[in-house]
């Protein structure tokens, strides 16, 4: 999976994630013209996609969104997903985390049900909740280590194992599992603590970052570039909402791609 | 919330939970007839619920299970829930853990659009994960503080916050927490490990505990009763294997019955 990552990142020059979070009271106006919900949340992320597919590296759709639609939600994220251009990598944004003989579902589920090629996870549940993902070949699963919003201070920031912070602790113990994994690992590290995405760095000097928390999370693209993208250490930037809403009229697709090349730009230094 | 607990658990006398976690590969031979698995499903979890309701003061749906049978599942899911009786409490058995906005669908889905009266939410992102589920009326937030696996032990366990083991300061910020909270705040704390049962009933004294990990994973009911239940400190002691599949016969209904109502009796002391 990282090779393909690598291709993917090279050929299109692009270090940019598309957050798909569909968030029914942002919908753009022309897509509250009376349509049943489901439609206008399909209508959307097909429309996003269609126009930021040149800059993106890959898609994440977060499954709180979808889930919030009911059964149906599913089904449209489903077709959503479907409609995927093969150049760019599909994140399941679901941040599971169970005991292992649950875990194990949750990973068929995303992996083999679903097709996603890549999922998050948390890790507060330890090793057993992490490893059955792990045990899918040709699939990245990213563990969540320092997350981007305010509540990464409570646990991740504030208790350490030994002396080393949580969120440090479990990129080490996340480096150490995945040298035996069938499938990739990586970690979710947020964009709003550039000082931690360098010490996991230098913690997981190979794995993959999935950095959420630029944009409307105000984290800075090339802060998050400088700390953590290295020639073996790759790194996708996820942008959801500034992306999504960068306008909510009917010029809402041109305004996604302007917002999603100027990201790309941001994080390829120019 | 705790009222309406509390009015159960004295009705019925009895502080069990079922876990309804449908495996397909472990359903009843007389399920196992060439019908569709979403219909052998929704048979197992009804026949279950009814042989099980006189002993059961909670049912606890793992969403694991039915997202693994893709969309329909939570088809079956919602028909599953609609057919449970009146006293007995239902639980979301789903771990969420996002950031705040995220966060909020997942509590209006299982809330709002599902229906549940409780959830279990992963506390690993912080306050600001966890509190859009507090804010929800008539509801019961169950947050992870040690959980009954062998993972628990790699940072719930080994972790600490200003010398307290990260489970314990979970369970006491949640405690704080519920303080100004709309809704109710809980614990799930493995029976596992009863000397963090005993810790975490006196860091947090009065909320509810939803205690995994008797019967499979080898925890023990009077240590569990011993260790967490008082007056003012309800606790559900979850079984899900044991009583799903006390028989894989045509028994199954009858010897889930059993397993039931002998985990109510050694609970209760008998």
């Amino acid at each position: 999976m990282l090779d393909r990552l690598r291709h993917i990142q090279q050929k299109k020059e692009t270090a940019v994630c598309v957050g798909l979070d569909p968030d029914p009271e942002r919908l753009p106006t022309p897509l509250r013209d009376g349509r049943l919900l489901t439609d206008a949340v399909r209508e959307f992320c097909a429309t996003i996609i269609e126009a930021t597919a040149p800059y993106a590296a890959a898609y994440k759709p977060n499954f709180a969104f979808f889930e919030a639609l009911g059964p149906a939600g599913l089904t449209v994220l489903d077709q959503v997903t479907a409609a995927l251009p093969d150049d760019c990598l599909l994140i399941a944004d679901a941040k599971r985390g169970d005991i292992g003989h649950s875990a194990r579902f949750y990973a068929q589920s995303v992996y083999e049900n679903m097709g996603f090629d890549a999922c998050t996870v948390s890790p507060y549940l330890g090793r057993d909740s992490v490893t059955p993902f792990l045990e899918h070949e040709d699939t990245c699963t990213f563990v969540l280590a320092r997350t981007s919003n305010d509540g990464a201070a409570d646990f991740q920031g504030s208790c350490t194992c030994d002396g080393t912070p949580l969120y440090r602790h479990i990129a080490q113990q996340v480096a150490e599992w995945s040298t035996d994994a069938t499938g990739t690992a990586g970690l979710v590290v947020g964009a709003t603590a550039p000082e931690a995405l360098a010490e996991i760095r230098r913690d997981a000097p190979t794995l993959p970052f999935l950095v959420p928390g630029v944009g409307a999370q105000g984290g800075d693209p090339s802060a998050v570039m400088d700390a953590a993208a290295t020639d073996d250490g790759l790194v996708l930037v996820n942008s959801s909402r500034s992306i999504l809403y960068a306008s909510e009229e009917h010029d809402y697709a041109d305004a996604a791609a302007q917002a999603a090349r100027s990201l790309r730009d941001a994080l390829n230094g120019r």
